[in-house]
């Protein structure tokens, strides 16, 4: 079969021809429909091979949603051919906290040596894919898997940071999401679908601000020095009850934590190098900051729900098998409107 | 292997022989060290045999402990000889409720015909006992499988609705258990450890009535007509914020909502028959009555790190296999103190 | 100035010339815009003068919003013609109930004689009224009085309940209202605007249940004997996650509690005089049945907030001060669509 | 009367003869029977007068209980004589955040110059004061106000900061208690209280440690550079779940954050200066951290109740009003152990 592999730092991904792989006791081998190309994947490219902590090459893909191909020994539950997504961070199963299915908290993950696909286990950039275990699919039923791949991440990430403000976000609260790209534009559209809250959208660009007006947002603001102020003013002085960053770089950090209200919470999603400074004449009074991972398997299905209601409406660009390492040098290249997808068998 | 099993209505549980059963892929076997005898089977077993809606004969015993004795092909994470309790509320592993640890609330288990041990599937008063996936297994360590083994029914059960009821426990509060037998006895000791409330035990002998408080009552109040008013006199006319009857007969489920102060939780763990009233003018204003059944597998973890810090202490009655229908007449016949607990392989 | 009074069982409300009253120390005088009907005062009026606990006559009407006419010594922080509205369940002030702000649920009012006006205290459908704390008044800013006045009983009645059960109301969840009048249909706008569940309305006629669909509804059912199966049928055997009851009569609190999936909320709002049954095989695992009253003070804010973002709107039928007796016949003979609502200075 | 005052920079507080205030209406009138002093009247004591926001000399004292002496017009539900205790953080009482008694973090306080006795209305040290409002007083029944007064801020700030913290701290957890000073060695006896959770505890001096093992740490270790090393092996690797920094210095910040599990909550009480730095790689995933701000009005009877039922034990050193200047030279002087309190009448 096809796949898209990283072989090493200062290389491309390119696709190679690989075994078709069979799955193992327990496990399930997945016949992949779509694969979603993600930013992330750029920060693992970035790293010394010998930091990465798994060997090389890589199949690369977080992201998957596919059709039951084969079951291995003691799987029952699903039937050939079902169609489903992948939850993606996975864990091992039993600790306290995948005991709740919060396996993108798992306390034993990286002692074990488990690792989500595409980052560090086989991902689904390939034409089939083998997943360890059958709680780590979510039946996709009639939704369409291109569009829904990329909820797995670009969905399930920031679902799973709104959901933690929803006591703050009451009626007459006010929401700020700052950077309105691939996960960001989600968040505005779940905030819309979830909340009575008013959202205000920042962002660099007019096309980004438009955008985010598009989606849903009440307010689109321009992401610069001066944009906390424009949040307060926009908040009668009191400033938002819920603050997430999409980019996290410094600039933006500081930008969330000052527009947040008393008792507020900031939520550092964006990987971008920015640390939130939180303290006594710092923050207001009890704002709350996180640095929150991907989300539940249980708020998969729910993201997924959603999407099924049509409250969520994501832009994808679809690449062939054999075009997948256009899809990430059009990422790298800000030519990538929504979020690319591959369908490995399209 | 021997192994205590029920034939069928108007028949007494036997000890029989069987083959060592073999664990398949995804399954582990367990040599039991202690299994725990509980009311509830009574239950079972006055019931047709037609309505159970699992094949006869059953192997009894939904409490069990033991040592990893053979891993099924795929297991990890496990060793031969491990310590480990089971647990027993078994669902898919895969519907939203089973994603969030929540498999007492299984929304496919009837549908798949999924059972616990011991109330359909093979249980745990037998030399050796299969359990179907190590997500229902948690490590004992160094606590005595024999007094800690109650702990995944008589201590889950009660500290599921205790737990529950945590946010209304306050500094001021008042808890009334109704009860104080397995599980009661283990409810005050959890309401102590878990909460500053006040506690007050209601049951009908004065055995009973001094048991409850040498576990941790702060008062004990005879179960009759006058109990309701006992509790509103001791609460300043208030009434208690949260109830936990663990009788659930008429009567006692009467008193339940009779002593329910506004906004109070009540919870009927007892299978006794009774239903509360709920309604404008029937209970206080914005009671919550519940139902629950067993606990989550995130709880029984917790309970069994609360039975690690010396915070539980559960009386058992200790039986070898062959006496293991002894230990069912004991029970039958209020002859057992605390709880009974037949060792296997002892 | 004119008032409309009862004055005792077996008389029709009326309207009288009384003195203006005058606000003493820390109270605030509203000259009164608009003030609501509700059916709750029939249930007043069909009980005997002296099961009442006031003193009769008693100026009607809980539901009030005024500009604020005069200050009593020590008011700080309201100006002369500040539109208001009025909190009614007004309550001690200092007791832990009040002290969270859940002054329908203050735990020394009928110790102390504290009653809400209209309901004990003279009432809002008058000229004039006095409001005992400056906390009981929440600004209106822009929004309408006489389309917002329904909304501090009839918006927050159901707004504290919907949101008791916003934490259950997931993406994919369902919510069922029951009795789709004047507070049923503001609940069914309130879960639009604050869930992404799925709301199936039930009520009695075709015009009713067309109304529900016009607000927000996606399903309208027959609230009959069949109801609970079609609420099963459209949630694939699970049932709903909230009910909300607005008639509380013996047939929908059954109805209620039968359509109640696994862990859901049902509410009963309603005071027609019936009582869900909760136990063992009675209602689903952990159903949880609650009989709430009214609001918390930041609820009603809250509920305001969404009136301004244009997520409720209540019809309203307006009716002038003389004509106040005919809005209480008009509402007993069901021919009041949405809420009545007096403008004693029209 | 005599009351203590602070004149400005650079001047010492000093006790002075002033005229018995008189409770304008809707206020009550105290006659004190206790007033704490503490650490933060220092950092007032510290800023250019013109920076205060209010007017000197001030009249010191935000920790206050005392008998009812007198009440203002329109004041009930208070009788001469009845013992009370003071709440601090006084609000506007009818902003969103002051209707849930969350008076701490009212929004409309700096507006309004609404400000607290001793930090800007006149406090505690006085042989009499008045309360604006009969909602800041709590009833104190028969504690000791001389041990309860401290409980109203140096009781009430870790009460508040541990209860957010409750859902964190399951059995099995850990807590982490930086500080075991006047805050600190209340948030140890409070976390035993209210928590099944392991409390390890950091100070810099043996005899600190000393102490806090005394009132109920498990473990004691010494606040440096190898704290959050230690605090990771005594929890098998993973970390607290919560952390409270009464300290707030730059190095206890830094140990505060190192030492947080995943989805642990890091709480900065103290006003040490430190800032906390929360981002990807820079805290463990999902932490929270905080920093809050007294407590709200229901908070404060909880805690009140809490040691009603002997759960907290204060240590004072109590001081004659002509020696309540001698009391803050022992403070600075750490010559203080537990709380300083002067008795103004005594």
């Amino acid at each position: 079969m096809r796949a898209l592999q990283y072989a090493g730092a200062g290389t491309a991904p390119q696709v190679v021809t690989l075994p078709r792989p069979a799955p193992g006791p327990g496990q399930v081998l997945l016949k992949v429909t779509a694969a979603g190309v993600c930013h992330s994947d750029f920060a693992v490219m970035s790293r010394p091979d010998e930091a990465l902590g798994f060997p090389l090459p890589l199949t690369l893909g977080h992201e998957g949603a596919g059709t039951v191909a084969a079951l291995g020994e003691g799987v029952t539950g699903l039937a050939l051919g079902d169609p489903v997504a992948v939850y993606g961070p996975w864990g091992c199963g039993t600790c306290p906290m995948c005991a709740q299915g919060k396996e993108n908290y798992c306390t034993r993950a990286a002692e074990l040596g488990i690792r989500p696909p595409g980052l560090g286990a086989p991902g689904a950039i390939a034409e089939y894919m083998v997943v360890d275990d059958p709680r780590h699919l979510v039946p996709l039923g009639a939704l369409d898997p291109v569009t829904a791949v990329p909820l797995t991440d670009a969905g399930l990430t920031p679902y799973h940071a709104v959901k933690t403000s929803l006591p703050k976000l009451t009626p007459g609260s006010t929401a700020v999401v700052i950077g309105t790209g691939g996960l960001g534009h989600v968040a505005i559209q779940l905030l819309r679908a979830l909340t009575p809250a008013r959202v205000i959208a920042l962002d660099v660009t007019d096309e980004k601000l438009r955008l985010a007006r598009e989606v849903g947002a009440h307010d689109a603001v321009p992401s610069d020095q001066h944009a906390a102020t424009a949040v307060r003013e926009l908040t009668g002085g009191l400033g938002a009850q819920a603050v997430f960053d999409f980019v996290g770089a410094p600039p933006t950090v500081s930008t969330a934590t000052a527009c947040a209200a008393v008792e507020a919470d900031v939520t550092i999603v964006g990987i971008g190098g920015g640390a939130a400074s939180v303290g006594f004449g710092t923050t207001a009074y009890n704002v709350a900051v996180r640095s929150p991972y991907w989300g539940s398997r249980a708020e998969l299905t729910e993201v997924l729900d959603l999407a099924r209601a049509g409250a969520i409406d994501v832009h994808v660009q679809t690449y062939a098998m054999d075009e997948a390492p256009t899809a990430y040098e059009d990422l790298r290249g800000g030519r990538v409107h929504g979020r690319a997808v591959i369908l490995p068998n399209g």
